[in-house]
């Protein structure tokens, strides 16, 4: 049975993980009959927005405490995760992949990745296994693939300038489309970059699910 | 166009509205072009649950801001909500419509429905447009439509005994099926009261939604 990693961001599109991107990715594994499990690192948000007006709340929550709302608590500290346990990685959007998983959000092309996420990331990249990141998570993928990759973020300018200045190519892609780097297996979709409505984001997610899964078993 | 109201409990299923149901609800309607509200009562959360360890926090949290998480802020206080602008009203489960929304999880047969949630489900009852009920929910069944309704929350002897205490009629139900109340315009689905997996919770709640819309448009 193929078995896919997913990597939350906490649980809410502006300081976490987009919960339709991330509902939308386990709906579609689980209909494939792929084996899922969460991670998400145990760190402290960057922030915690008031979804409603958008502003900074003045507390603290834990990315992986709260990431387990989206998936009924069947998650597991990112630390524990081992890269020959799991066919595939998928990485959904939000602001969380952004603030939380790295800093791109605040540091643009000065960004690193949380290190947890970095080394479950790079291995799965050098044991040949297959990456899907969602939305605004291809931000990462210099860091992680290097010069030569390509990916989408949508169709962004300023966005995928600032990602193409740390490495990589950017490709400009649709909503229900999605870009694949076959030399780096690393399969990438605009999901809520562009998206004006969930089942437009649900377009482009199942292909990338799907393409994910495919690599995942040549 | 149809336009269907959603009335959410928080986020997360122990304190909350279950994110996979209200999401699947939301896709579906989507999906049959239906346009789309989502409100909560802007009430503080019975409880905030760590929901790794099941634990109470020590924290306060508002229903309606945490539950705006889900929608990506595209909500409005269940006191805005006007039966006049709806043709159906749908409420996912989770814990929150028996902590939040109603006091059904520690009150039991006791129970009474939250007075904006009650006052917008009696118009909608009273107004003839169909109600969908999932997981949980139905809880309030009785309390909102009376002692001849038919609902079901899956197979749970006690739960079903609980709830008819308070009035109506239990009838046991499959997690990929259905129970339409004609008579009350109401249908109710078990969810995850039974489901195992995203895939199946999805079977049932996808039938419910196409119930809904097309008793809407009779």
């Amino acid at each position: 049975m193929t078995k896919v990693a997913i990597i939350l961001s906490g649980a809410g599109v502006f300081d976490g993980s987009e919960i339709y991107e991330s509902v939308i990715t386990l709906l579609r594994l689980d209909q494939l009959n792929v084996e899922v499990q969460c991670f998400a690192p145990d760190i402290p948000q960057m922030h915690v927005i008031n979804h409603i007006s958008g502003e900074e709340m003045d507390e603290t929550r834990n990315v992986l405490i709260e990431a387990a709302r989206i998936c009924r608590g069947e998650i597991k500290s990112l630390e524990e995760a081992k890269v020959e346990n799991f066919d595939a990685l998928i990485i959904p959007g939000g602001f969380g992949a952004a603030k939380n998983l790295s800093d791109f959000a605040v540091k643009g092309s000065d960004a690193c990745v949380q290190q947890d996420v970095l080394s479950f990331c790079h291995g799965m990249f050098n044991a040949r296994k297959p990456v899907g990141l969602v939305c605004i998570a291809p931000a990462m993928a210099p860091l992680i693939f290097g010069d030569k990759v390509h990916y989408t973020i949508g169709n962004d300018t300023d966005t995928a300038n600032t990602i193409e200045a740390m490495g990589g190519s950017h490709d400009n892609c649709a909503v229900n489309e999605i870009v694949v780097d076959d030399e780096y297996m690393l399969v990438t979709t605009p999901a809520y970059m562009l998206a004006s409505r969930i089942s437009e984001a649900a377009e482009g997610i199942n292909q990338l699910v799907d393409k994910v899964v495919e690599l995942s078993n040549d």
